[in-house]
């Protein structure tokens, strides 16, 4: 389907859409920068001794419409059969009023993180939602915006709990047996590193602080975890564990589902601290494993501790009501290597969908749910019975724990005749889960598969539980959760919502280090189709043979683009990733002997998050000074910290190109200081787009990165989320990837263990990154980074006159991003980075990266994706901007100026107008298209003021009333 | 799937989320209308005589879920080959943006017909782009914003060219033999009741008008068509023709392909007149036979004669260039029985997809697109030869006429053992065409199924035609056409668009007697399924059993829901199916031997279409008086007219409940005497949403019917089209309905002819309709109905103390909707109707009916999906100005009120204020909140001027300067 005429460039057809700029743009571009060509700008900006030698050998691209027949021939290799595995992963309806309107919406999913609140609100609003519909349901005081997946929750508990808890240091963690095997496998391997002891025991007859102690083997026991319902369905009455826990001084954790939670007493109402888990089955597609939106809430007392991010209220200056992020300061950037958690990415889509979830059934739909699907269990239950086959005689909500001594296998077998999977325990035991796609039908089939007779009909009663296990209290109170159940009223909330954001969708989002590029309408076409999205993530192998094909050819890419020999896709964000690679380091020296390599070098302008990961994988941060002239990486201080740790150096973590946004010369002395000091080199991918095609990590001397899916490789980042945070690294390190106990293909037999809840991470958009692959090919891959390149450099040079441009390499070049200093500007005016952020919304545009790397100034990264006009436009507003500075400057008005009155919503123009500039100006400033305005909902947050006033569930209407 | 439990009141999940109001606002709107319940209130509103006795025989409703499980079940019963059939419908590539943010974006689909221009600004702009890319294409001047399909416009261009000819009226319709087959029994169909007589000839090699003449059998010629490139894909040169036809006085329209047009010399250019043809292939899905776009343009001088609607650019009250319908006053509600047409509905959200698709792609790649189609028929042109095939050495563009003597149906076999569907010409020829889908794989399967070795490559070159044959002018040069190539800058130009706009995502569009109710998500999931998306129309019957069972599945519902006997799924318009009907009807009198019976009784109130159609259908309308006060049909006068035509009355058409929105309690009276003289009853099925569980038109009296699918059956309004309007008769006219001469299962063999291109018309979307049944069942349909009737009422109710509820029935009751008389105010203050509508945009809403059926008056109907908040929320703001007329009253000031002022943009709170009211009072009037306020882009748009300085083709942007 490629057509070489249409292409006199020979790109792909696809580039020519992905990439913004046309054959004319670039030229004139090229001009204004002073370059004769894309080649005479890479080889002059990326220098020689790490530019790839040979080309990618990626087959070449083919055409959208081909590429989605291609899809759909891998499709039909998945067989999607009716699951009842369970183990966190159910069967659900997407109302299709969500999918349509927030999974496939571009207003949804193509924006970013809400860290500018004022253009976020409608996804703040759907994500306090969310946090209240968790902590609603668990009965906990304070719910966060969502965790990675149940497993990276949990594990993020078992911290939590041993920082709160009053225990001595080498207290122990016990675990009820009864718990997801992956949650387990997760929190262990998360557990080694930190030297927590995790102890696995049966803990239904634990009453006393003693017995408890006596569970543990006779240890302090910092926090207990127990799955609700658990494993084999029960739902057990966990009161007087809670108290034995809490007279021993440790918390309690419930790894709780939450639609059971609309039958059964919620945790918080039972004595748990904590609750984790996943919002899986509020209506967001298994996938293969992911992604979802994990939780966490925890009572009062322990709000200022959760990891991830909050959503608050607070108010404008106007005093009007407004959402934004809750807490900063707990974010890594501040805290680094003292933070608490690398989390940064949360999984704000998913998020959003389960919330909408709750808000189209409302808690009468929502209990109509669960009863109907514990009516199916119930009925299931006694179709076996009858039958003669034994099962447990225990309150349980959706799942079936039935003893088959000996004959597991076969139940197995008989069911997959039945087009049904359920799930093999182990030889003498099957775990049967209904969900609410349950029906009459699929009861029949699993019935013959037991050779019983079927119900003949499903009758819906309260569950007939000892009434400490059934739910009293009310949940979902607030309006939002009755007010849109009609069609038409939900998809009108929708719409409203989405129309306070600003996305990609509407004008271009220059995030440096975040390359928010295009998120082509091809690449998503699949991740809806029944084939991937209503895959199990333990279904057996020979059903997923179409999605492990895809995984496996996406991984054989990432290797040649990157010039490694192995990668992971486990990894469900950047952070995991991270993770993960330096676990593989940690393993890699202990395999050599060397266990004592436990010093990590960081240099000052890092991202935080790499200082928190390497805390997680137990090792000791030292930072090495940046150049304050050149933003590089202090050579000098690096070689004294070299020599100073030769004996206990692991590994170095550089960002390449730097956060700075240049191409540093010295990368390859770096590696080879390292490397002779015995050390490894992990190269942060957050900059990759600037790399792709262009120069290979894996081959100019690092040893393991992690790539961000999310950034390069054109997955959505979903308004915060999902990311795939994949580790690549070279063959040495390769035994030491992430696996998983419950897929043999997931990784090495020698592997880390899993740090993602499902063997291949967030499987579930894989075939995103796959498609932009497979539609650009090598040289489409190139022409996107040398673009990327270009447009960087364009706004540099347009911008350089009137805002000094911080950093830059060979021939005064910036790589993929460039720093706008603003310190002097704020030093002589007033006019803050926080005042340009602002005002650049009143003129329709995103602000750039804030204060990173550098306090007091702008990091603009345009990507490949926004053509010449867009840019255009961009600059035409920076540069109109440094003229109301000029004007502020000589006025000495800062403070009542147009700049620290922005944004301007609608509703301000319309009141009296007693300020120094024109409502025209406040509005309509230079350039702004009145017919392509973005109203901002609100005016300037007063962030401080809601973290003072800490509300982050939905506040009663009334609120918003004065 | 369905489960009591969660619904009370035993209706099925989904209907509640179609019906907007709960249970508890159901009770207080009944208690507001003073109902004890909504049997009461149907009991009362609708008159006994007409109740249906018996319930509907439709399968009960199943769940969303279920549904589409079914709907894959059907879909997988169709087989998808290559299709290389042809004749009008081809293989293309919708691209993906488009697909996602047009096809399945509501801001698009549920957009209503832009008569309200101020809010209609996006679509109107696509619209104007679509007329460009038509008039640019055919070389003709000026060309409508879309037609029903190509076979209808050719239908219409044959009027057009009588109309304007100079010819004597007796005089043919000239056509060339090789012209696609639908499109000729179309023209057949139209022409016989009119009275022309169609002449089937070789024309080419006529070249004077003397041999005109004589083709024509040496009758006058009042017009010449011509297929181009024709039925065996040749490209000719038409110059001759032209002449000759223009020496003799008649008019030349092409029936011409606008791919072809970007390579072979424009229509206009070679002296056609007129253009018709279809703009599917401009990444419109096939969708066995529609819904597509037709389109017409026409030289200078013809452009008032345009059928259908014509966007053209006007300006705001403040001089701002805006869009609007131009020449409103064709409109058939206007001209009635003097109309040219009876086209209402149009093609708008597939004119806006095709628009696209040039937008996206461009004069550059249409024309790559062109010749990379073009090179591929050549290659297997020469392929073909090379194996020793008789193809004609002739120009071609993409379509090949093999000479296969006794061979045909060998080679069709053949080729569907190459899963490719060829078309069988005749037994002696094979028809190929080739598409912008097809590549070397496809033309290896055509070879195969010949026997012969297919070409290893294709190569791109220029048409090797002669040079009179080939295009040298330029097309699509406004910039629009070269600034969306990126898909980024297609997403923000699409968001643009839609953002401009006001459909049913952001509120109540309360137009009467158009039903804009919900279009629900899950009903549209399937027509963008593949295997419902790219079947040809011509498919053999055993590859279209999916389809085929939904259609009959739906015909049946259809008729128990209408208590007809018969139905007939192709009109693809409500007009079409009036015309349908009523042909039926002229064809029943005919077979009775009474085909002197020709006259149509019609009341005044009646919309204008029925008039126009009954014409078209070679009827004399005669008009019957309505009652004044009851806005009733005149029973006296009726009978006077039926006594008076007693011999020669054909028919009566009615709406029922009436135009004025009642249930006039007469109607069986007045089908008795009707009946009783020999005529025949049409009900117009424009009000079924008041009927469907009620009352059955079929059992009450009437012999035939049209209805609407895209009101009473959800298919979305799309901005003004695609509407579906099956015709339903009784069993004695059942053998009249429509049939289609390449589909011997789509109608009687008696029937009257195909009206619409495709044998099922637009069966692309019957989907939609089918699953609206399917989950609402029997109860849900009538519930649906009741609430419909309830919210009438209830808005009636709430604004009657405000504006006099012109009409009512018994008890005081209207039906689904209510009429509020506005002349009384206008009389008194000054206030129009048209300035409450514009008002009412103000306050966020699509402004009701205006002025039909009665001049100063506005026709409310809210449908059952809007919930009681809605209502509430439309009722305080027409009461709201009701308040504001009030004090235009007082103050005499009309001409500057804010009433007059209306609608307000953005911009113009900015600028100076010098009027009598406040920025707030403009913008942000009572009851509007501020974060759900939408914006109109223009104010108040002067039509006038634009229909004085007619302009229907993009303007330079320089116009858009000033």
């Amino acid at each position: 389907m490629t057509d070489p005429t249409i292409h006199a460039n020979d790109l792909p057809a696809f580039a020519e859409r992905h990439i913004g700029p046309d054959d004319g743009q670039i030229a004139e571009m090229l001009a204004t920068i002073g370059r004769s060509s894309l080649d005479d700008l890479t080889e002059t900006a990326v220098p020689a001794a790490i530019r790839a030698t040979r080309a990618m050998a990626i087959e070449p691209a083919d055409s959208e419409f081909a590429v989605v027949e291609e899809l759909r021939g891998l499709a039909a290799r998945n067989q999607v059969l009716t699951s009842m595995i369970g183990l966190g992963y159910y069967g659900t309806i997407t109302p299709a009023v969500i999918q349509r309107n927030v999974l496939e919406n571009p207003a949804w999913y193509t924006a970013y993180t809400p860290y500018q609140p004022e253009i976020s609100q409608g996804r703040l609003e759907a994500l306090l939602n969310f946090q209240t519909v968790v902590s609603d349901l668990t009965g906990l005081n304070t719910a966060g915006a969502s965790l990675l997946d149940e497993a990276t929750a949990a594990a993020e508990a078992m911290t939590l709990m041993r920082r709160s808890s009053k225990a001595a240091s080498e207290s122990v963690l016990l675990v009820d047996e009864a718990i997801f095997p992956q949650t387990l496998a997760v929190m262990q391997t998360r557990a080694l590193p930190l030297g927590i002891e995790i102890v696995v025991a049966d803990l239904s007859s634990v009453t006393t602080g003693e017995a408890l102690v006596a569970a543990a083997g006779g240890r302090d026991v910092f926090g207990v975890l127990v799955q609700y319902p658990d494993l084999h369905g029960r739902v057990r009455d966990h009161r007087a564990l809670a108290d034995a826990a809490h007279e021993a001084g440790a918390l309690v954790t419930a790894a709780a589902d939450l639609m059971a939670l609309t039958l059964a007493t919620a945790p918080g109402e039972w004595g748990a601290d904590i609750a984790v888990g996943t919002t899986q089955r509020f209506g967001v597609p298994m996938g293969f494993g992911g992604p979802h939106a994990g939780y966490m809430s925890v009572r009062a007392g322990l709000e200022r501790t959760l990891p991830g991010r909050l959503v608050g209220v607070s108010v404008d200056v106007t005093g009007a009501p407004a959402y934004r992020l809750a807490l900063q300061t707990r974010e890594q950037h501040i805290r680094r290597e003292k933070a608490t958690s690398n989390i940064c990415t949360a999984q704000v889509l998913l998020a959003v969908m389960a919330s909408m979830y709750a808000v189209y059934h409302g808690p009468r739909g929502l209990r109509a749910i669960a009863l109907r699907t514990h009516a199916h269990a119930t009925a299931l239950v006694a179709a076996l019975r009858k039958g003669g086959f034994d099962v447990a005689d225990e309150a349980v909500f959706d799942t079936l724990s039935v003893r088959v001594p000996g004959r597991a296998d076969d139940i197995v077998q008989a069911a997959l005749a039945e087009h049904t999977n359920v799930w093999r325990h182990d030889s003498d035991t099957v775990l049967i889960s209904v969900d609410e796609t349950t029906d009459l039908h699929d009861l029949d089939k699993v019935c013959r598969a037991f050779g019983v007779d079927a119900p003949s009909e499903v009758a819906i009663a309260e569950p007939a539980w000892d009434g400490a296990l059934l739910r009293t209290s009310d949940y979902l109170t607030h309006p939002v959760f009755t007010s849109h159940h009609s069609e038409t009223s939900m998809l009108r909330y929708l719409r409203r919502l989405s129309d306070r954001d600003f996305a990609l969708d509407r004008g271009m989002i220059p995030l440096g280090s975040c390359t928010m590029k295009l998120n082509a309408t091809t690449e998503m076409l699949a991740i809806t189709w029944p084939e991937f999205a209503n895959l199990h993530p333990f279904a057996p192998l020979d059903q997923t043979e179409g999605i492990r094909h895809l995984v496996s050819e996406l991984e054989q890419w990432l290797c040649d683009i990157t010039g490694y020999d192995a990668v992971s896709l486990q990894p469900n964000a950047g952070s995991q990733g991270e993770f993960a690679g330096l676990l593989a380091i940690a393993a890699y020296h202990r395999s050599q002997g060397q266990g004592e390599r436990t010093v990590c070098l960081i240099p000052a302008s890092a991202h935080g998050t790499n200082a928190a990961s390497a805390v997680m994988a137990g090792m000791k941060v030292v930072v090495v000074k940046t150049d304050v002239i050149t933003g590089n990486v202090d050579m000098d201080d690096l070689k004294t910290k070299v020599e100073e740790h030769r004996e206990d150096l692991a590994a170095i973590m550089v960002t390449y190109p730097s956060t700075h946004g240049v191409f540093e010369d010295t990368i390859t002395d770096l590696c080879a200081m390292v490397h002779d000091a015995g050390g490894q080199v992990y190269v942060d991918g957050a900059n990759l787009n600037a790399l792709v095609g262009l120069a290979q990590p894996g081959r100019f001397g690092a040893d393991v990165s992690h790539l961000n899916l999310h950034k390069t490789f054109c997955i959505p980042h979903g308004g915060g989320g999902p990311g795939v945070g994949p580790v690549a690294c070279r063959e040495h390190l390769a035994p030491f990837l992430p696996n998983h106990p419950l897929d043999p293909e997931a990784g090495p037999e020698t592997g880390v263990g899993p740090i993602s809840a499902a063997p291949y991470g967030s499987a579930g958009i894989l075939p995103i990154s796959w498609a932009y692959v497979r539609l650009m090919g090598a040289a489409g891959l190139r022409r996107a980074t040398e673009v990327a390149v270009l447009n960087a450099n364009y706004v540099a040079a347009r911008l350089r006159d009137h805002y000094p441009v911080l950093y830059s390499g060979e021939g005064g070049l910036v790589a993929h991003e460039c720093i706008l200093d603003v310190r002097p500007l704020t030093k002589e005016t007033g006019v803050s980075v926080d005042d340009i952020a602002k005002r650049l919304i009143d003129y329709g545009f995103h602000a750039p990266t804030m204060s990173f790397p550098v306090a007091g100034t702008l990091m603009v990264e345009p990507t490949e994706s926004e053509d010449k006009l867009e840019l255009d436009r961009f600059c035409d507003a920076m540069i109109a901007i440094r003229e109301e500075i000029e004007a502020v400057g000589a006025a000495g008005n800062a403070a009542t100026s147009v700049l620290r009155g922005a944004p301007h919503t609608a509703v301000s123009l319309v009141g009296d107008w007693d300020v120094d500039y024109s409502r025209q100006d406040a509005a309509f400033p230079k350039g702004v298209d009145p017919l392509a305005k973005y109203w901002p909902p609100v005016r300037r947050i007063d962030g401080a003021y809601g973290d003072r006033h800490l509300v982050c569930s939905c506040p009663p209407p009334e609120a918003f009333e004065d």
